[in-house]
Protein backbone atom coordinates (compact mmCIF):
# COMPACT_ATOMS: atom_id res chain seq x y z
CA UNK A 1 0.00 0.00 0.00
CA UNK A 2 0.98 3.49 -0.47
CA UNK A 3 1.99 5.28 2.77
CA UNK A 4 0.34 8.15 3.93
CA UNK A 5 2.37 10.81 5.29
CA UNK A 6 1.46 13.95 6.36
CA UNK A 7 2.41 18.18 6.09
CA UNK A 8 3.26 19.49 9.50
CA UNK A 9 0.67 22.16 11.07
CA UNK A 10 1.55 25.33 12.68
CA UNK A 11 0.36 25.67 16.72
CA UNK A 12 -0.26 29.13 18.28
CA UNK A 13 -1.05 29.82 22.11
CA UNK A 14 -2.21 33.10 22.95
CA UNK A 15 -2.85 34.45 26.17
CA UNK A 16 -2.50 37.35 27.93
CA UNK A 17 0.30 36.63 29.98
CA UNK A 18 -0.41 35.00 33.22
CA UNK A 19 -2.83 32.87 31.67
CA UNK A 20 -0.46 30.16 32.10
CA UNK A 21 0.82 29.81 28.48
CA UNK A 22 4.38 29.49 29.59
CA UNK A 23 3.90 26.36 31.55
CA UNK A 24 1.62 24.67 28.86
CA UNK A 25 4.05 25.48 26.18
CA UNK A 26 6.90 23.57 28.43
CA UNK A 27 4.62 20.49 29.40
CA UNK A 28 3.71 20.21 25.46
CA UNK A 29 7.39 20.35 24.24
CA UNK A 30 8.45 17.77 26.86
CA UNK A 31 5.39 15.20 26.11
CA UNK A 32 5.38 15.90 21.96
CA UNK A 33 8.40 14.65 20.19
CA UNK A 34 7.06 15.67 17.35
CA UNK A 35 6.73 19.77 17.91
CA UNK A 36 9.28 22.00 18.12
CA UNK A 37 9.23 25.66 19.18
CA UNK A 38 10.06 27.86 16.14
CA UNK A 39 12.90 30.06 16.98
CA UNK A 40 12.67 33.95 16.07
CA UNK A 41 15.09 36.01 14.98
CA UNK A 42 15.59 39.39 17.01
CA UNK A 43 17.69 42.65 16.45
CA UNK A 44 18.03 42.94 21.14
CA UNK A 45 21.06 42.03 22.83
CA UNK A 46 21.70 37.92 24.04
CA UNK A 47 20.65 38.31 27.80
CA UNK A 48 22.69 35.86 30.21
CA UNK A 49 21.92 32.13 29.93
CA UNK A 50 20.44 32.70 26.74
CA UNK A 51 21.60 30.28 23.82
CA UNK A 52 22.06 31.75 20.18
CA UNK A 53 20.27 29.65 17.83
CA UNK A 54 18.09 28.03 20.34
CA UNK A 55 16.13 30.48 21.93
CA UNK A 56 16.77 33.23 19.03
CA UNK A 57 19.22 33.96 15.87
CA UNK A 58 20.59 37.66 16.86
CA UNK A 59 20.95 39.71 13.91
CA UNK A 60 21.88 42.82 13.83
CA UNK A 61 19.16 45.51 12.33
CA UNK A 62 19.94 45.53 8.72
CA UNK A 63 20.29 41.78 8.68
CA UNK A 64 16.75 42.12 9.58
CA UNK A 65 15.67 44.70 7.30
CA UNK A 66 17.00 42.70 4.66
CA UNK A 67 14.73 39.42 5.66
CA UNK A 68 11.81 41.92 6.01
CA UNK A 69 12.35 43.29 2.56
CA UNK A 70 12.69 39.73 0.76
CA UNK A 71 9.55 38.33 2.65
CA UNK A 72 11.58 35.66 4.20
CA UNK A 73 9.67 36.43 7.79
CA UNK A 74 6.16 34.91 8.06
CA UNK A 75 5.65 37.76 11.09
CA UNK A 76 7.67 40.48 12.41
CA UNK A 77 7.01 42.99 15.37
CA UNK A 78 8.79 45.41 17.22
CA UNK A 79 8.45 45.27 20.91
CA UNK A 80 9.91 48.01 23.17
CA UNK A 81 12.61 49.49 20.68
CA UNK A 82 13.66 45.86 19.29
CA UNK A 83 12.63 43.87 16.11
CA UNK A 84 11.54 40.19 16.30
CA UNK A 85 10.44 37.78 13.34
CA UNK A 86 9.80 34.42 12.78
CA UNK A 87 12.23 33.12 9.71
CA UNK A 88 9.63 31.58 6.84
CA UNK A 89 12.51 29.00 5.47
CA UNK A 90 12.80 26.68 8.43
CA UNK A 91 8.80 26.52 9.34
CA UNK A 92 8.59 25.62 5.82
CA UNK A 93 11.04 22.94 6.25
CA UNK A 94 9.41 21.57 9.16
CA UNK A 95 5.81 21.50 7.68
CA UNK A 96 7.26 19.86 4.72
CA UNK A 97 8.64 17.11 6.85
CA UNK A 98 6.02 16.30 8.56
CA UNK A 99 6.85 18.41 11.81
CA UNK A 100 4.58 20.59 14.29
CA UNK A 101 5.82 24.44 14.90
CA UNK A 102 5.15 25.90 18.04
CA UNK A 103 4.42 29.57 18.29
CA UNK A 104 3.56 31.77 21.44
CA UNK A 105 3.22 34.74 19.89
CA UNK A 106 0.61 37.52 20.30
CA UNK A 107 -3.03 38.23 18.73
CA UNK A 108 -0.72 40.62 16.14
CA UNK A 109 1.86 37.75 15.38
CA UNK A 110 -1.35 35.37 14.82
CA UNK A 111 -2.79 37.39 12.72
CA UNK A 112 0.11 37.97 10.25
CA UNK A 113 0.53 33.96 10.60
CA UNK A 114 -2.36 33.37 9.64
CA UNK A 115 -2.55 35.73 6.50
CA UNK A 116 1.09 33.54 5.64
CA UNK A 117 0.09 30.13 7.07
CA UNK A 118 -3.49 29.99 6.18
CA UNK A 119 -4.82 26.50 6.51
CA UNK A 120 -1.61 24.75 8.55
CA UNK A 121 -2.18 27.05 11.57
CA UNK A 122 -3.85 26.05 14.09
CA UNK A 123 -4.33 28.67 16.62
CA UNK A 124 -5.48 28.32 20.37
CA UNK A 125 -6.44 31.22 22.53
CA UNK A 126 -5.84 30.52 26.60
CA UNK A 127 -7.79 32.31 29.13
CA UNK A 128 -7.31 32.76 32.93
CA UNK A 129 -10.35 31.18 34.96
CA UNK A 130 -11.13 34.83 36.44
CA UNK A 131 -9.53 38.03 36.86
CA UNK A 132 -8.56 37.66 40.51
CA UNK A 133 -6.25 34.49 39.58
CA UNK A 134 -5.05 36.61 36.83
CA UNK A 135 -4.02 39.08 39.65
CA UNK A 136 -2.65 37.00 41.84
CA UNK A 137 -0.82 35.37 38.70
CA UNK A 138 0.95 38.45 37.86
CA UNK A 139 1.45 39.84 41.44
CA UNK A 140 3.27 36.68 42.25
CA UNK A 141 5.59 36.63 39.40
CA UNK A 142 7.89 39.92 40.73
CA UNK A 143 7.69 41.87 43.76
CA UNK A 144 6.36 44.74 40.68
CA UNK A 145 5.18 47.75 41.79
CA UNK A 146 1.04 47.97 41.71
CA UNK A 147 1.48 50.49 38.79
CA UNK A 148 3.27 47.72 36.57
CA UNK A 149 0.56 45.33 37.51
CA UNK A 150 -2.28 47.40 36.67
CA UNK A 151 -0.09 48.59 33.41
CA UNK A 152 -0.09 44.43 32.66
CA UNK A 153 -3.28 44.08 33.78
CA UNK A 154 -4.87 46.76 30.98
CA UNK A 155 -2.32 44.80 28.19
CA UNK A 156 -4.10 41.33 29.66
CA UNK A 157 -7.41 43.13 28.86
CA UNK A 158 -6.42 44.36 25.12
CA UNK A 159 -4.67 40.38 24.23
CA UNK A 160 -8.43 39.10 25.48
CA UNK A 161 -10.52 41.02 23.15
CA UNK A 162 -8.68 39.24 20.31
CA UNK A 163 -10.80 35.79 21.60
CA UNK A 164 -13.00 35.26 18.63
CA UNK A 165 -9.75 35.29 16.14
CA UNK A 166 -8.57 31.49 17.37
CA UNK A 167 -9.57 28.54 16.27
CA UNK A 168 -10.28 27.04 19.61
CA UNK A 169 -10.71 28.56 23.57
CA UNK A 170 -8.99 27.08 27.07
CA UNK A 171 -10.03 28.31 30.38
CA UNK A 172 -7.04 27.36 32.08
CA UNK A 173 -8.20 26.34 35.41
CA UNK A 174 -5.68 23.68 35.71
CA UNK A 175 -2.35 22.85 34.24
CA UNK A 176 -2.81 19.33 33.21
CA UNK A 177 -6.44 19.87 31.99
CA UNK A 178 -5.25 22.67 29.82
CA UNK A 179 -1.99 20.50 28.46
CA UNK A 180 -4.74 17.48 27.88
CA UNK A 181 -6.37 19.56 25.54
CA UNK A 182 -4.12 20.81 23.63
CA UNK A 183 -2.71 17.58 23.47
CA UNK A 184 -6.01 16.15 22.07
CA UNK A 185 -6.49 19.27 19.60
CA UNK A 186 -2.70 18.25 18.00
CA UNK A 187 -4.24 14.42 18.01
CA UNK A 188 -7.38 15.74 16.08
CA UNK A 189 -5.99 18.45 13.75
CA UNK A 190 -2.81 15.66 11.84
CA UNK A 191 -5.81 13.79 11.35
CA UNK A 192 -7.91 16.37 9.34
CA UNK A 193 -7.91 15.23 5.45
CA UNK A 194 -6.26 18.26 4.22
CA UNK A 195 -3.06 17.86 5.99
CA UNK A 196 -2.78 13.97 4.95
CA UNK A 197 -0.55 13.50 1.78
CA UNK A 198 -1.11 10.36 -0.21
CA UNK A 199 -4.39 9.41 0.71
CA UNK A 200 -5.51 9.52 -2.59
CA UNK A 201 -3.84 6.99 -3.42
CA UNK A 202 -4.12 4.75 -0.59
CA UNK A 203 -7.68 4.78 -1.48
CA UNK A 204 -6.92 4.02 -5.17
CA UNK A 205 -4.83 1.29 -3.82
CA UNK A 206 -7.49 0.21 -1.59
CA UNK A 207 -10.29 0.56 -4.26
CA UNK A 208 -8.04 -1.30 -7.06
CA UNK A 209 -7.60 -4.01 -4.88
CA UNK A 210 -4.29 -3.92 -4.36
CA UNK B 1 -18.12 34.69 36.64
CA UNK B 2 -20.85 33.58 33.81
CA UNK B 3 -20.24 29.99 33.17
CA UNK B 4 -19.45 28.99 29.93
CA UNK B 5 -21.93 26.15 28.06
CA UNK B 6 -21.36 24.54 25.13
CA UNK B 7 -23.68 23.43 22.06
CA UNK B 8 -23.60 19.84 20.99
CA UNK B 9 -22.07 18.43 18.00
CA UNK B 10 -23.21 15.76 15.32
CA UNK B 11 -20.41 13.47 15.09
CA UNK B 12 -20.83 11.05 11.84
CA UNK B 13 -18.80 8.16 11.28
CA UNK B 14 -19.13 6.46 7.73
CA UNK B 15 -16.76 3.55 6.15
CA UNK B 16 -17.08 0.82 3.51
CA UNK B 17 -18.64 -2.04 5.68
CA UNK B 18 -15.66 -4.33 7.36
CA UNK B 19 -13.74 -1.37 7.98
CA UNK B 20 -14.53 -1.59 11.85
CA UNK B 21 -16.84 0.72 12.02
CA UNK B 22 -19.31 -0.52 14.46
CA UNK B 23 -16.50 -1.80 16.61
CA UNK B 24 -15.33 1.59 17.06
CA UNK B 25 -18.91 2.92 17.60
CA UNK B 26 -19.63 0.59 20.38
CA UNK B 27 -16.29 1.24 22.22
CA UNK B 28 -16.55 5.15 21.86
CA UNK B 29 -19.94 5.24 23.10
CA UNK B 30 -19.13 2.73 26.06
CA UNK B 31 -16.14 5.71 26.87
CA UNK B 32 -17.88 8.75 26.28
CA UNK B 33 -20.74 9.59 28.68
CA UNK B 34 -22.04 12.58 26.75
CA UNK B 35 -22.59 10.93 23.45
CA UNK B 36 -25.45 9.31 22.32
CA UNK B 37 -26.50 7.04 19.26
CA UNK B 38 -28.98 9.19 16.94
CA UNK B 39 -32.30 7.17 16.69
CA UNK B 40 -33.48 6.60 12.95
CA UNK B 41 -37.04 6.55 11.99
CA UNK B 42 -38.03 3.39 9.55
CA UNK B 43 -40.31 1.83 7.77
CA UNK B 44 -39.13 -1.97 8.00
CA UNK B 45 -40.46 -4.55 10.54
CA UNK B 46 -39.45 -4.88 13.91
CA UNK B 47 -36.94 -7.20 13.93
CA UNK B 48 -36.46 -10.06 16.59
CA UNK B 49 -34.12 -8.46 19.42
CA UNK B 50 -34.59 -5.11 18.53
CA UNK B 51 -36.49 -2.64 20.85
CA UNK B 52 -38.36 0.23 19.34
CA UNK B 53 -37.42 3.84 20.69
CA UNK B 54 -33.71 2.25 20.94
CA UNK B 55 -32.80 0.81 18.02
CA UNK B 56 -35.56 2.47 15.79
CA UNK B 57 -38.64 4.35 15.93
CA UNK B 58 -41.26 1.71 13.96
CA UNK B 59 -42.86 4.10 11.89
CA UNK B 60 -45.54 3.31 8.80
CA UNK B 61 -44.78 4.80 5.50
CA UNK B 62 -47.62 7.19 5.52
CA UNK B 63 -46.21 8.83 8.93
CA UNK B 64 -42.59 8.76 7.41
CA UNK B 65 -44.06 10.60 4.45
CA UNK B 66 -45.53 13.46 6.69
CA UNK B 67 -42.12 13.58 8.49
CA UNK B 68 -40.67 14.03 4.87
CA UNK B 69 -42.74 16.71 3.33
CA UNK B 70 -43.18 18.67 7.23
CA UNK B 71 -39.05 19.09 6.97
CA UNK B 72 -38.74 16.94 10.47
CA UNK B 73 -36.26 14.61 9.35
CA UNK B 74 -32.22 15.84 8.62
CA UNK B 75 -31.60 13.15 6.09
CA UNK B 76 -33.30 9.90 4.59
CA UNK B 77 -32.84 7.32 2.24
CA UNK B 78 -34.44 4.30 1.18
CA UNK B 79 -32.89 0.91 1.09
CA UNK B 80 -33.85 -2.37 0.11
CA UNK B 81 -37.29 -0.85 -0.30
CA UNK B 82 -37.44 0.33 2.85
CA UNK B 83 -37.04 3.83 4.29
CA UNK B 84 -35.05 5.24 7.18
CA UNK B 85 -34.54 9.21 8.24
CA UNK B 86 -32.78 11.21 11.14
CA UNK B 87 -35.48 12.77 13.23
CA UNK B 88 -34.89 16.83 13.74
CA UNK B 89 -35.95 17.08 16.60
CA UNK B 90 -34.38 14.45 18.75
CA UNK B 91 -31.03 15.69 17.76
CA UNK B 92 -31.50 19.60 17.72
CA UNK B 93 -32.83 18.86 21.88
CA UNK B 94 -29.72 16.95 22.20
CA UNK B 95 -26.98 19.62 20.33
CA UNK B 96 -28.85 22.20 22.70
CA UNK B 97 -28.47 20.86 25.54
CA UNK B 98 -24.81 20.36 25.39
CA UNK B 99 -25.25 16.47 24.16
CA UNK B 100 -23.09 14.81 21.08
CA UNK B 101 -24.88 12.72 18.87
CA UNK B 102 -23.46 9.56 17.12
CA UNK B 103 -24.63 9.07 13.51
CA UNK B 104 -23.83 5.76 11.85
CA UNK B 105 -24.16 6.60 8.05
CA UNK B 106 -23.26 6.25 4.76
CA UNK B 107 -22.07 9.14 2.35
CA UNK B 108 -25.17 10.21 0.93
CA UNK B 109 -26.31 10.78 4.42
CA UNK B 110 -24.09 12.58 5.37
CA UNK B 111 -24.24 14.76 2.37
CA UNK B 112 -27.44 15.70 3.59
CA UNK B 113 -26.68 15.88 7.15
CA UNK B 114 -23.90 18.53 6.04
CA UNK B 115 -26.43 20.20 4.08
CA UNK B 116 -28.78 20.79 7.48
CA UNK B 117 -26.71 20.95 10.04
CA UNK B 118 -23.68 23.03 8.61
CA UNK B 119 -21.07 24.15 11.62
CA UNK B 120 -22.92 21.40 13.85
CA UNK B 121 -21.58 18.06 11.53
CA UNK B 122 -17.75 16.71 12.43
CA UNK B 123 -17.97 13.93 10.11
CA UNK B 124 -15.29 11.11 10.15
CA UNK B 125 -14.01 8.70 7.33
CA UNK B 126 -12.82 5.21 8.42
CA UNK B 127 -11.08 2.88 5.70
CA UNK B 128 -9.39 -0.35 6.05
CA UNK B 129 -5.78 -1.08 6.45
CA UNK B 130 -5.50 -2.98 3.12
CA UNK B 131 -8.23 -4.32 0.59
CA UNK B 132 -6.95 -8.34 1.95
CA UNK B 133 -7.94 -6.88 5.57
CA UNK B 134 -11.49 -5.74 3.85
CA UNK B 135 -11.89 -9.04 1.96
CA UNK B 136 -11.08 -10.79 5.33
CA UNK B 137 -13.26 -8.93 7.51
CA UNK B 138 -16.21 -9.33 4.97
CA UNK B 139 -15.68 -12.97 4.51
CA UNK B 140 -15.62 -13.94 8.14
CA UNK B 141 -18.29 -12.24 8.77
CA UNK B 142 -20.78 -14.89 7.85
CA UNK B 143 -20.89 -18.12 5.01
CA UNK B 144 -21.75 -15.93 2.52
CA UNK B 145 -20.94 -17.01 -1.19
CA UNK B 146 -18.14 -15.53 -3.43
CA UNK B 147 -21.06 -13.53 -5.48
CA UNK B 148 -21.98 -11.29 -1.89
CA UNK B 149 -18.61 -11.15 -0.68
CA UNK B 150 -17.70 -9.64 -4.08
CA UNK B 151 -20.96 -7.63 -4.17
CA UNK B 152 -20.15 -6.21 -0.70
CA UNK B 153 -16.52 -5.14 -2.16
CA UNK B 154 -17.77 -3.20 -5.24
CA UNK B 155 -20.31 -1.20 -2.84
CA UNK B 156 -17.42 -0.81 -0.26
CA UNK B 157 -15.56 0.84 -3.23
CA UNK B 158 -17.88 2.96 -4.00
CA UNK B 159 -18.20 4.25 -0.41
CA UNK B 160 -14.57 4.48 -0.01
CA UNK B 161 -14.41 7.04 -2.93
CA UNK B 162 -16.27 9.77 -0.91
CA UNK B 163 -12.99 10.10 1.70
CA UNK B 164 -13.17 13.75 0.01
CA UNK B 165 -16.05 14.96 1.83
CA UNK B 166 -15.07 14.34 5.03
CA UNK B 167 -13.51 16.58 8.01
CA UNK B 168 -11.33 13.85 9.43
CA UNK B 169 -9.65 10.29 7.66
CA UNK B 170 -8.62 7.27 9.75
CA UNK B 171 -6.96 4.01 8.63
CA UNK B 172 -7.91 1.65 11.18
CA UNK B 173 -4.85 -0.71 11.93
CA UNK B 174 -5.78 -1.11 15.27
CA UNK B 175 -8.97 -0.43 17.04
CA UNK B 176 -7.75 1.20 20.21
CA UNK B 177 -5.60 3.07 18.52
CA UNK B 178 -8.37 4.50 16.18
CA UNK B 179 -10.77 4.73 19.21
CA UNK B 180 -8.54 6.65 20.90
CA UNK B 181 -8.03 9.02 17.95
CA UNK B 182 -11.99 9.65 17.69
CA UNK B 183 -12.11 10.67 21.26
CA UNK B 184 -9.02 13.25 20.43
CA UNK B 185 -10.88 14.86 17.76
CA UNK B 186 -14.52 15.09 20.36
CA UNK B 187 -12.49 16.48 23.25
CA UNK B 188 -10.78 19.08 20.40
CA UNK B 189 -14.05 19.94 18.18
CA UNK B 190 -15.73 20.50 21.44
CA UNK B 191 -13.14 23.15 22.27
CA UNK B 192 -13.83 25.01 19.08
CA UNK B 193 -14.29 28.88 19.47
CA UNK B 194 -18.05 28.74 17.47
CA UNK B 195 -19.28 25.85 20.06
CA UNK B 196 -18.81 27.37 23.29
CA UNK B 197 -21.48 29.13 24.56
CA UNK B 198 -21.00 32.24 26.83
CA UNK B 199 -17.34 33.03 25.61
CA UNK B 200 -18.44 36.48 25.09
CA UNK B 201 -19.76 37.45 28.84
CA UNK B 202 -16.97 35.38 30.18
CA UNK B 203 -14.57 37.88 28.47
CA UNK B 204 -16.12 40.53 29.18
CA UNK B 205 -16.37 39.51 32.83
CA UNK B 206 -12.50 38.97 32.86
CA UNK B 207 -11.69 41.95 30.90
CA UNK B 208 -14.06 44.40 33.85
CA UNK B 209 -12.22 42.67 36.96
CA UNK B 210 -15.13 40.43 37.99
Amino acid sequence: MTPIARRGLMLVLSSPSGAGKTSISRALLAREGNLSMSVSVTTRAKRPGEVAGRDYHFIDPESFGLMVNRGELLEHAKVFGNYYGTPRAAVEASLAAGRDVLFDIDWQGTQQLRHAARSDLVAIFILPPSTRELEKRLKARAQDSAKVVAERMAKASDEMSHWPEYDYVLVNDDLEASVASVVAILAAERLRRERRIGLDDFVKGLREGQ
